[in-house]
């Protein structure tokens, strides 16, 4: 592996490339975005090594596309086309259904890796990326089987070479469950920043007020609109599902809280406090 | 200042005597606890000098009252029928109209002072008691006027000295603000901790699949029932407020969803973007 291309230079793809190019010192790192300023910053950053365009991508050993999921899926096949035999391909998406119908039936299907790695941070871009990321992280693997063997093998050493562990999960149970741990706690924090900010005409009384729990809650709410956007897009379905589980609970909660079934609330709130074994081991 | 009487020595009333003993090493440390558990622990972990009770607090020069809000109500008149007329009594509850409320005709008013420290974790009991919790942290006091002009000064140098910047504010005010940026916050992390688990009866798909980003939106779920109930009864009117105005911006959201108008999704996450500005200096 000589030649590495990534599609996106920000905080996802940036920290994968700057985690392999300390393991495999002898990479080239090809950067291509539609940003140059991205590119530029990347390049100053030591992200990447070159700065290059889609019309190489041939030379490429391994493609990293790592650009919102509508612009995935658009570049893909176009990719796929374009990649070399024995090339990988792998995204990093945070949907996976769209993406792997789209090259379900392309004839080099077998050179492309469908992966979610669960990582990443509130900021974006190639300031955002930095080195360690993925240690201990999980990277999700969907229809492993259509990817060749050799391929397969290549990838799993890689990415468990970074501290990644792999997990293997259809696309559509990938869509279905990442909606209830991941999107929805984005729109729970969206929103949630939403009210208050709404609320809260003059801005210095929700600084002074506010302490690390709100922080905390609202985090998400810092994240990206471009990249966020055409996720729940894509997962519309289950998104809307798990928002609308959400609201219910919520109604119920305020439901009982207006007939003072304090008892209820209290038992609500104890059984919840099982996230914290849960949580052990993510945070 | 030489004998302090804490009453509940969690992690707020634990820490704030931490600081407290730390900056003033003459002054002895009486815990009061109806749990005995928590007083041997404090005990151990040097938090507390003494175990004592309510029927000597008639010596104390301070007391600070660190129970959940309900109790904080029951006690207070209590505790100025007993303390010495030089004596200070401060509350550091959530919640601040009720505890006000129930001493407002009492004949020592003046030796209490209504406060709110923001400042916590998710973590309760004297194990979660820290030292510098309380630095560059505000601290909302209701009603100053009402307390007496000296007992004033000897809080504002005390709670000063330990890092905390005093913000001054009536209960009404404070109980509706703090429904906004603290104890709604609870409640979208409860029930974003309930719908998820709810939702996936195989803990292990949760565990694998969530990231650090659930992780921080579901945080105040570990939080104490014991606590938060009362917070919650005392502010039902506020809370219920706010709790309606989250639903209904996640139903607008979900609506949009449904009607792919995801221009107007974008939008309003761009527009909540503003919350990095906001936060800012809490975090």
């Amino acid at each position: 592996m000589k030649k590495i291309y990534i599609i996106g230079v920000g905080l996802i793809g940036g920290s994968l490339v700057l985690d392999i190019k300390k393991g495999n010192p002898n990479v080239t790192i090809y950067g291509v975005d539609n940003n140059n300023k991205h590119l530029s910053k990347a390049l100053n950053l030591k992200i990447i090594d070159k700065v290059s365009t889609m019309s190489t991508v041939n030379e490429a050993n391994l493609v990293i596309l790592a650009v919102p999921v509508d612009a995935s899926v658009k570049l893909l096949p176009q990719l796929l086309d374009a990649i070399s035999d024995d090339a990988l391909v792998v995204d990093v998406g945070s949907t996976k259904q769209d993406i792997c119908k789209v090259v379900e039936n392309h004839p080099k299907r077998r050179n492309f890796l469908a992966m979610h790695p669960i990582a990443g941070t509130e900021f974006s871009g190639p300031e955002a990326a930095h080195l360690g990321l993925f240690k201990n992280k999980t990277n999700i693997i969907c229809e492993v089987e259509k990817t060749g063997i050799k391929l397969q093998e290549k990838a799993l050493e890689l990415f468990t070479s970074i501290g990644m562990r792999m997990r293997y999960m259809n696309p559509k149970a990938h869509d279905k469950h990442i909606a209830y741990v991941s999107h929805l706690s984005h729109i729970s924090s969206f929103m949630l920043g939403k009210t208050v900010i709404e609320k809260e005409k003059n801005e210095r009384d929700v600084f002074d007020m506010a302490g690390s729990g709100f922080a905390s809650t609202v985090r998400l709410a810092k994240s990206s609109p471009e990249m966020w956007t055409p996720i729940f897009k894509q997962n519309k379905i289950n998104v809307i599902e798990t928002l609308e589980e959400y609201i219910l609970n919520l109604t119920v909660f305020k439901k009982k809280m207006q007939n003072d079934d304090f008892k209820g609330i209290f038992n609500d709130m104890e059984n919840t406090n099982r996230i914290k074994i849960i949580l052990k081991g993510i945070e």
